[in-house]
Protein backbone atom coordinates (compact mmCIF):
# COMPACT_ATOMS: atom_id res chain seq x y z
CA UNK A 1 0.00 0.00 0.00
CA UNK A 2 2.84 2.21 1.51
CA UNK A 3 4.30 1.92 -2.27
CA UNK A 4 1.82 2.68 -4.58
CA UNK A 5 1.03 5.94 -2.71
CA UNK A 6 4.52 7.21 -2.73
CA UNK A 7 4.52 6.18 -6.92
CA UNK A 8 1.70 8.17 -7.50
CA UNK A 9 3.05 10.96 -5.48
CA UNK A 10 6.03 11.05 -6.99
CA UNK A 11 4.79 11.50 -10.45
CA UNK A 12 2.90 14.58 -9.59
CA UNK A 13 4.07 18.28 -9.98
CA UNK A 14 2.33 21.59 -10.46
CA UNK A 15 4.38 24.68 -11.50
CA UNK A 16 3.39 28.25 -12.90
CA UNK A 17 5.06 31.65 -14.67
CA UNK A 18 5.72 34.16 -11.88
CA UNK A 19 6.07 36.99 -14.02
CA UNK A 20 5.22 37.57 -17.99
CA UNK A 21 7.00 36.69 -21.00
CA UNK A 22 7.20 37.56 -24.43
CA UNK A 23 8.63 36.32 -27.92
CA UNK A 24 7.91 32.51 -26.68
CA UNK A 25 6.32 31.14 -29.45
CA UNK A 26 6.94 27.64 -30.61
CA UNK A 27 9.50 27.42 -27.22
CA UNK A 28 8.72 25.88 -24.10
CA UNK A 29 7.21 27.89 -21.30
CA UNK A 30 9.43 27.84 -18.28
CA UNK A 31 7.16 27.78 -15.80
CA UNK A 32 9.54 28.69 -13.12
CA UNK A 33 7.80 28.77 -9.66
CA UNK A 34 6.62 25.18 -8.14
CA UNK A 35 3.42 24.84 -5.96
CA UNK A 36 5.06 21.05 -5.18
CA UNK A 37 7.05 18.57 -7.49
CA UNK A 38 7.21 15.13 -4.98
CA UNK A 39 9.61 13.49 -7.47
CA UNK A 40 11.60 16.41 -9.05
CA UNK A 41 10.89 15.17 -12.31
CA UNK A 42 9.65 18.94 -13.36
CA UNK A 43 12.46 21.67 -14.48
CA UNK A 44 11.97 24.79 -14.04
CA UNK A 45 15.01 25.86 -15.98
CA UNK A 46 13.64 23.81 -19.25
CA UNK A 47 10.14 23.56 -18.65
CA UNK A 48 10.09 19.95 -19.25
CA UNK A 49 8.31 17.08 -16.96
CA UNK A 50 10.07 14.07 -17.24
CA UNK A 51 7.78 11.14 -17.06
CA UNK A 52 9.03 8.95 -14.34
CA UNK A 53 6.70 5.95 -14.44
CA UNK A 54 5.07 4.19 -17.72
CA UNK A 55 1.47 4.77 -17.04
CA UNK A 56 -2.18 6.98 -17.81
CA UNK A 57 -1.48 10.78 -16.67
CA UNK A 58 -3.59 13.59 -16.35
CA UNK A 59 -1.99 16.62 -17.99
CA UNK A 60 -3.11 20.12 -17.07
CA UNK A 61 -2.08 23.54 -18.80
CA UNK A 62 -3.03 26.84 -18.68
CA UNK A 63 -2.24 29.86 -20.63
CA UNK A 64 -3.28 33.72 -20.03
CA UNK A 65 -2.74 35.87 -22.88
CA UNK A 66 -2.66 39.50 -22.10
CA UNK A 67 -3.94 40.15 -25.13
CA UNK A 68 -6.21 38.59 -27.46
CA UNK A 69 -4.73 35.48 -28.46
CA UNK A 70 -3.79 32.44 -25.88
CA UNK A 71 -3.51 29.33 -28.39
CA UNK A 72 -1.25 26.47 -26.89
CA UNK A 73 0.34 23.29 -27.67
CA UNK A 74 1.23 20.53 -25.14
CA UNK A 75 4.72 18.51 -26.51
CA UNK A 76 5.64 15.03 -25.94
CA UNK A 77 9.44 14.75 -26.77
CA UNK A 78 9.07 17.73 -28.89
CA UNK A 79 5.97 16.64 -30.83
CA UNK A 80 2.80 18.68 -30.39
CA UNK A 81 -0.03 16.15 -28.98
CA UNK A 82 -2.41 18.34 -28.59
CA UNK A 83 -3.10 21.93 -29.43
CA UNK A 84 -6.02 24.53 -27.86
CA UNK A 85 -7.16 27.63 -29.43
CA UNK A 86 -8.42 30.94 -27.50
CA UNK A 87 -8.59 34.18 -29.68
CA UNK A 88 -10.48 37.09 -29.75
CA UNK A 89 -10.29 39.10 -33.29
CA UNK A 90 -10.20 42.74 -31.56
CA UNK A 91 -6.68 43.16 -30.52
CA UNK A 92 -7.58 45.34 -27.81
CA UNK A 93 -9.12 42.76 -25.92
CA UNK A 94 -8.08 42.72 -22.34
CA UNK A 95 -7.52 38.87 -21.56
CA UNK A 96 -7.88 35.72 -22.27
CA UNK A 97 -7.16 32.21 -21.13
CA UNK A 98 -7.11 28.57 -22.81
CA UNK A 99 -7.08 25.57 -20.55
CA UNK A 100 -6.10 22.19 -21.79
CA UNK A 101 -6.88 18.92 -19.47
CA UNK A 102 -5.91 15.80 -21.25
CA UNK A 103 -5.44 12.18 -20.75
CA UNK A 104 -1.91 10.68 -22.15
CA UNK A 105 -0.86 7.56 -21.96
CA UNK A 106 3.03 7.92 -21.71
CA UNK A 107 6.32 5.89 -20.97
CA UNK A 108 9.15 6.46 -18.76
CA UNK A 109 11.06 9.20 -19.80
CA UNK A 110 9.53 10.73 -22.14
CA UNK A 111 9.36 14.49 -21.48
CA UNK A 112 6.21 16.88 -21.67
CA UNK A 113 6.37 21.02 -22.45
CA UNK A 114 3.79 23.79 -22.59
CA UNK A 115 4.31 25.83 -25.68
CA UNK A 116 2.52 28.57 -26.59
CA UNK A 117 1.82 29.79 -30.84
CA UNK A 118 2.10 33.16 -30.24
CA UNK A 119 4.59 35.85 -29.29
CA UNK A 120 2.58 38.28 -27.50
CA UNK A 121 3.09 38.71 -24.07
CA UNK A 122 2.23 35.63 -21.70
CA UNK A 123 1.39 36.31 -18.30
CA UNK A 124 2.32 35.11 -15.54
CA UNK A 125 2.56 36.86 -11.41
CA UNK A 126 4.00 36.18 -8.31
CA UNK A 127 0.72 35.97 -6.41
CA UNK A 128 -2.09 34.34 -8.12
CA UNK A 129 -1.14 31.22 -10.69
CA UNK A 130 -2.75 32.43 -14.10
CA UNK A 131 -0.33 30.18 -16.50
CA UNK A 132 0.06 26.83 -15.41
CA UNK A 133 1.39 23.53 -15.75
CA UNK A 134 0.62 20.18 -13.67
CA UNK A 135 0.21 16.21 -14.32
CA UNK A 136 -0.76 13.49 -11.78
CA UNK A 137 -0.47 9.95 -12.61
CA UNK A 138 -4.01 8.68 -12.52
CA UNK A 139 -2.45 5.17 -13.35
CA UNK A 140 0.65 3.29 -13.61
CA UNK A 141 0.66 0.25 -16.02
CA UNK B 1 -4.68 -4.90 -4.69
CA UNK B 2 -4.08 -5.88 -7.98
CA UNK B 3 -8.00 -5.88 -8.30
CA UNK B 4 -8.39 -2.40 -8.00
CA UNK B 5 -5.92 -1.20 -10.17
CA UNK B 6 -7.50 -3.42 -12.89
CA UNK B 7 -10.69 -1.55 -11.86
CA UNK B 8 -9.20 1.92 -12.45
CA UNK B 9 -7.69 1.19 -15.67
CA UNK B 10 -10.57 -0.70 -17.39
CA UNK B 11 -12.88 2.27 -16.63
CA UNK B 12 -10.25 5.41 -18.83
CA UNK B 13 -10.43 6.17 -22.32
CA UNK B 14 -9.51 9.29 -24.48
CA UNK B 15 -10.55 9.52 -27.91
CA UNK B 16 -10.47 12.44 -30.43
CA UNK B 17 -11.38 13.61 -34.15
CA UNK B 18 -8.91 12.82 -36.14
CA UNK B 19 -10.56 15.03 -39.28
CA UNK B 20 -13.30 18.52 -39.15
CA UNK B 21 -17.09 17.59 -39.24
CA UNK B 22 -19.83 19.66 -39.78
CA UNK B 23 -23.57 20.03 -39.79
CA UNK B 24 -23.01 18.32 -35.98
CA UNK B 25 -24.97 20.36 -34.17
CA UNK B 26 -27.19 18.21 -31.36
CA UNK B 27 -25.63 15.26 -32.70
CA UNK B 28 -22.72 12.95 -30.80
CA UNK B 29 -19.62 13.85 -31.79
CA UNK B 30 -17.82 10.39 -33.30
CA UNK B 31 -14.49 10.61 -31.54
CA UNK B 32 -13.11 8.67 -34.31
CA UNK B 33 -9.10 7.66 -32.95
CA UNK B 34 -8.40 5.82 -29.73
CA UNK B 35 -5.57 6.71 -27.67
CA UNK B 36 -6.49 4.50 -25.29
CA UNK B 37 -9.75 2.23 -24.41
CA UNK B 38 -8.51 0.13 -21.89
CA UNK B 39 -12.15 -1.72 -21.27
CA UNK B 40 -13.62 -0.90 -24.66
CA UNK B 41 -16.12 0.83 -23.28
CA UNK B 42 -16.16 4.15 -25.57
CA UNK B 43 -17.85 2.90 -29.27
CA UNK B 44 -15.66 5.12 -31.82
CA UNK B 45 -18.90 4.35 -34.33
CA UNK B 46 -21.44 6.46 -31.77
CA UNK B 47 -19.35 8.48 -30.01
CA UNK B 48 -20.92 6.70 -26.68
CA UNK B 49 -19.05 5.81 -23.52
CA UNK B 50 -20.33 3.27 -21.66
CA UNK B 51 -19.87 3.36 -17.83
CA UNK B 52 -18.62 0.39 -16.69
CA UNK B 53 -18.89 0.55 -12.78
CA UNK B 54 -20.75 2.51 -10.32
CA UNK B 55 -18.81 5.40 -9.03
CA UNK B 56 -17.23 9.09 -9.68
CA UNK B 57 -15.73 9.81 -12.72
CA UNK B 58 -13.74 12.90 -13.99
CA UNK B 59 -15.12 13.45 -17.43
CA UNK B 60 -12.89 15.81 -19.85
CA UNK B 61 -13.75 17.41 -23.46
CA UNK B 62 -12.51 20.16 -25.41
CA UNK B 63 -14.13 21.02 -28.85
CA UNK B 64 -12.08 23.34 -31.31
CA UNK B 65 -14.43 25.23 -33.47
CA UNK B 66 -12.38 27.32 -36.60
CA UNK B 67 -14.72 29.94 -36.40
CA UNK B 68 -16.57 31.90 -33.90
CA UNK B 69 -18.06 29.61 -32.12
CA UNK B 70 -17.28 26.02 -29.82
CA UNK B 71 -20.35 25.74 -27.74
CA UNK B 72 -20.84 21.76 -26.41
CA UNK B 73 -22.58 19.63 -23.63
CA UNK B 74 -22.35 16.35 -22.13
CA UNK B 75 -25.01 14.02 -22.29
CA UNK B 76 -25.75 11.30 -19.90
CA UNK B 77 -28.13 9.44 -21.26
CA UNK B 78 -28.92 11.79 -24.09
CA UNK B 79 -30.04 14.29 -21.25
CA UNK B 80 -27.93 17.38 -21.56
CA UNK B 81 -25.93 17.51 -18.09
CA UNK B 82 -23.59 20.26 -18.72
CA UNK B 83 -23.11 23.26 -21.30
CA UNK B 84 -20.03 25.08 -22.01
CA UNK B 85 -19.93 28.19 -23.89
CA UNK B 86 -17.22 29.37 -26.14
CA UNK B 87 -18.35 32.45 -28.49
CA UNK B 88 -16.56 35.60 -30.35
CA UNK B 89 -18.97 37.90 -31.94
CA UNK B 90 -16.80 38.36 -34.70
CA UNK B 91 -17.50 35.75 -37.23
CA UNK B 92 -13.96 36.36 -39.35
CA UNK B 93 -12.69 34.63 -35.74
CA UNK B 94 -9.99 32.24 -36.46
CA UNK B 95 -10.58 29.37 -34.05
CA UNK B 96 -11.64 29.24 -30.56
CA UNK B 97 -11.60 25.50 -27.79
CA UNK B 98 -14.24 25.07 -24.83
CA UNK B 99 -13.43 23.26 -22.25
CA UNK B 100 -15.07 20.90 -19.78
CA UNK B 101 -14.02 19.31 -17.00
CA UNK B 102 -16.25 18.14 -14.82
CA UNK B 103 -17.09 15.42 -11.94
CA UNK B 104 -19.86 12.90 -12.56
CA UNK B 105 -21.45 9.98 -10.09
CA UNK B 106 -22.17 7.43 -12.59
CA UNK B 107 -24.13 4.08 -13.07
CA UNK B 108 -22.85 1.18 -14.60
CA UNK B 109 -24.75 0.99 -18.04
CA UNK B 110 -25.16 4.91 -18.43
CA UNK B 111 -24.10 6.11 -21.89
CA UNK B 112 -22.16 9.30 -22.08
CA UNK B 113 -21.52 11.77 -24.99
CA UNK B 114 -20.45 15.35 -26.02
CA UNK B 115 -22.69 16.85 -28.63
CA UNK B 116 -21.80 20.27 -30.33
CA UNK B 117 -24.50 23.12 -30.63
CA UNK B 118 -23.19 24.51 -33.36
CA UNK B 119 -23.68 23.55 -37.09
CA UNK B 120 -20.10 25.50 -38.02
CA UNK B 121 -16.86 23.23 -38.50
CA UNK B 122 -15.90 21.25 -35.29
CA UNK B 123 -11.92 21.19 -35.66
CA UNK B 124 -10.10 17.58 -35.93
CA UNK B 125 -6.69 16.58 -37.28
CA UNK B 126 -4.52 13.53 -37.70
CA UNK B 127 -1.65 14.91 -35.61
CA UNK B 128 -2.18 17.01 -32.22
CA UNK B 129 -5.80 16.03 -30.70
CA UNK B 130 -7.89 19.27 -30.98
CA UNK B 131 -11.46 17.79 -30.20
CA UNK B 132 -10.96 15.41 -27.50
CA UNK B 133 -13.32 13.41 -25.05
CA UNK B 134 -11.99 11.29 -22.15
CA UNK B 135 -12.85 9.59 -18.55
CA UNK B 136 -11.18 8.43 -16.06
CA UNK B 137 -12.57 6.49 -12.81
CA UNK B 138 -11.91 8.72 -9.70
CA UNK B 139 -13.51 5.97 -7.03
CA UNK B 140 -15.91 3.38 -7.72
CA UNK B 141 -19.02 2.92 -5.22
CA UNK C 1 -7.58 -0.97 1.78
CA UNK C 2 -11.46 0.28 2.83
CA UNK C 3 -9.97 2.94 4.73
CA UNK C 4 -7.79 4.51 1.91
CA UNK C 5 -11.25 4.61 -0.18
CA UNK C 6 -13.36 5.86 2.80
CA UNK C 7 -10.83 8.83 2.91
CA UNK C 8 -10.90 9.47 -0.97
CA UNK C 9 -14.62 9.27 -1.38
CA UNK C 10 -15.16 11.46 1.61
CA UNK C 11 -12.84 14.44 0.13
CA UNK C 12 -15.02 14.97 -3.15
CA UNK C 13 -18.21 16.83 -4.18
CA UNK C 14 -19.37 18.66 -6.97
CA UNK C 15 -21.89 21.59 -7.07
CA UNK C 16 -23.14 24.15 -9.45
CA UNK C 17 -25.36 27.23 -9.29
CA UNK C 18 -29.21 26.84 -10.35
CA UNK C 19 -30.21 29.96 -11.28
CA UNK C 20 -28.26 33.29 -12.40
CA UNK C 21 -26.75 35.75 -10.17
CA UNK C 22 -25.57 39.36 -10.40
CA UNK C 23 -23.20 41.71 -8.67
CA UNK C 24 -21.03 39.02 -7.30
CA UNK C 25 -17.77 40.24 -8.19
CA UNK C 26 -15.26 39.56 -5.32
CA UNK C 27 -17.70 37.34 -3.57
CA UNK C 28 -18.11 33.70 -3.17
CA UNK C 29 -20.37 32.22 -5.36
CA UNK C 30 -23.12 30.17 -3.50
CA UNK C 31 -23.18 27.46 -5.80
CA UNK C 32 -26.63 26.43 -4.75
CA UNK C 33 -27.37 22.37 -5.78
CA UNK C 34 -24.41 19.21 -4.81
CA UNK C 35 -24.30 16.62 -7.20
CA UNK C 36 -22.76 14.67 -4.45
CA UNK C 37 -20.69 15.97 -1.26
CA UNK C 38 -19.37 12.47 0.34
CA UNK C 39 -17.69 13.76 3.08
CA UNK C 40 -20.13 16.83 3.70
CA UNK C 41 -17.25 19.17 3.29
CA UNK C 42 -18.92 21.84 0.85
CA UNK C 43 -21.44 24.14 2.38
CA UNK C 44 -23.89 25.64 -0.47
CA UNK C 45 -25.09 28.74 2.10
CA UNK C 46 -21.08 30.29 1.72
CA UNK C 47 -19.61 28.77 -1.16
CA UNK C 48 -16.56 27.27 0.61
CA UNK C 49 -15.24 23.72 0.58
CA UNK C 50 -13.46 22.96 3.80
CA UNK C 51 -10.71 20.79 3.31
CA UNK C 52 -10.61 17.47 4.99
CA UNK C 53 -7.64 15.87 5.08
CA UNK C 54 -3.98 17.17 4.34
CA UNK C 55 -2.86 16.34 0.25
CA UNK C 56 -3.62 17.29 -3.13
CA UNK C 57 -6.30 17.92 -4.84
CA UNK C 58 -7.84 18.47 -8.57
CA UNK C 59 -10.00 21.89 -8.31
CA UNK C 60 -12.34 22.22 -10.78
CA UNK C 61 -14.34 25.36 -12.06
CA UNK C 62 -16.40 26.73 -14.59
CA UNK C 63 -17.86 29.91 -14.98
CA UNK C 64 -20.60 31.26 -17.12
CA UNK C 65 -20.79 34.56 -18.32
CA UNK C 66 -23.81 35.33 -20.07
CA UNK C 67 -22.28 38.59 -21.38
CA UNK C 68 -18.95 39.03 -22.50
CA UNK C 69 -16.82 38.49 -19.60
CA UNK C 70 -16.13 35.08 -17.15
CA UNK C 71 -13.03 35.96 -15.35
CA UNK C 72 -12.57 33.77 -12.01
CA UNK C 73 -10.43 33.31 -9.14
CA UNK C 74 -9.92 30.21 -6.86
CA UNK C 75 -9.50 31.90 -3.46
CA UNK C 76 -7.87 29.64 -0.57
CA UNK C 77 -8.63 31.00 3.07
CA UNK C 78 -9.45 34.44 1.10
CA UNK C 79 -6.39 34.94 -1.13
CA UNK C 80 -6.14 34.31 -4.51
CA UNK C 81 -4.45 31.35 -5.62
CA UNK C 82 -5.78 30.84 -9.38
CA UNK C 83 -7.48 33.61 -11.97
CA UNK C 84 -8.59 32.74 -15.25
CA UNK C 85 -10.02 34.89 -17.88
CA UNK C 86 -12.69 34.93 -20.38
CA UNK C 87 -12.70 38.04 -22.17
CA UNK C 88 -14.53 39.42 -25.99
CA UNK C 89 -14.00 42.90 -25.85
CA UNK C 90 -17.52 43.11 -27.55
CA UNK C 91 -20.64 43.34 -25.17
CA UNK C 92 -23.16 42.22 -26.95
CA UNK C 93 -21.30 38.35 -26.83
CA UNK C 94 -23.74 35.71 -26.30
CA UNK C 95 -21.85 33.71 -23.55
CA UNK C 96 -18.58 32.81 -22.74
CA UNK C 97 -17.38 30.03 -20.16
CA UNK C 98 -13.70 29.98 -18.21
CA UNK C 99 -12.64 26.38 -16.80
CA UNK C 100 -9.94 26.32 -14.24
CA UNK C 101 -8.10 22.78 -13.76
CA UNK C 102 -5.48 23.11 -11.10
CA UNK C 103 -3.60 21.11 -8.68
CA UNK C 104 -3.31 21.96 -5.27
CA UNK C 105 -1.58 21.14 -2.24
CA UNK C 106 -3.97 22.03 0.48
CA UNK C 107 -3.67 21.45 4.68
CA UNK C 108 -7.23 20.17 6.48
CA UNK C 109 -9.50 22.68 7.33
CA UNK C 110 -8.28 25.01 4.68
CA UNK C 111 -11.07 26.98 2.65
CA UNK C 112 -11.67 27.22 -0.68
CA UNK C 113 -13.77 29.51 -3.31
CA UNK C 114 -14.70 30.36 -6.07
CA UNK C 115 -15.12 34.31 -7.09
CA UNK C 116 -16.33 35.84 -10.25
CA UNK C 117 -14.02 39.06 -10.99
CA UNK C 118 -17.22 41.04 -13.09
CA UNK C 119 -20.34 42.29 -11.64
CA UNK C 120 -22.65 40.77 -14.59
CA UNK C 121 -24.84 38.23 -14.66
CA UNK C 122 -23.22 34.65 -14.04
CA UNK C 123 -25.18 31.72 -15.41
CA UNK C 124 -27.15 28.99 -13.65
CA UNK C 125 -29.56 26.79 -14.23
CA UNK C 126 -31.61 24.36 -13.07
CA UNK C 127 -30.68 21.29 -15.60
CA UNK C 128 -27.38 21.58 -17.42
CA UNK C 129 -24.06 22.65 -15.33
CA UNK C 130 -23.24 25.87 -16.75
CA UNK C 131 -20.93 27.47 -13.55
CA UNK C 132 -19.87 24.51 -11.46
CA UNK C 133 -17.04 23.93 -8.75
CA UNK C 134 -15.66 20.86 -7.32
CA UNK C 135 -12.70 18.71 -5.55
CA UNK C 136 -11.54 16.00 -5.38
CA UNK C 137 -8.27 14.17 -3.52
CA UNK C 138 -5.64 13.14 -5.39
CA UNK C 139 -3.27 11.62 -2.92
CA UNK C 140 -3.19 12.16 0.74
CA UNK C 141 -0.24 13.46 2.54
Amino acid sequence: MKTIFADYRSAGFFAYLSSSVKDNAYKNLHFDKEKFDYGDNYNPATGVYTVPYDGVYLILAQVYGFDNVAHHEIRVDGKSVSFTAMYDDQSNNISQSSSTSIILELRAGQEVAVVPSFNKRVGGQGGAVITSFGATLLYPK
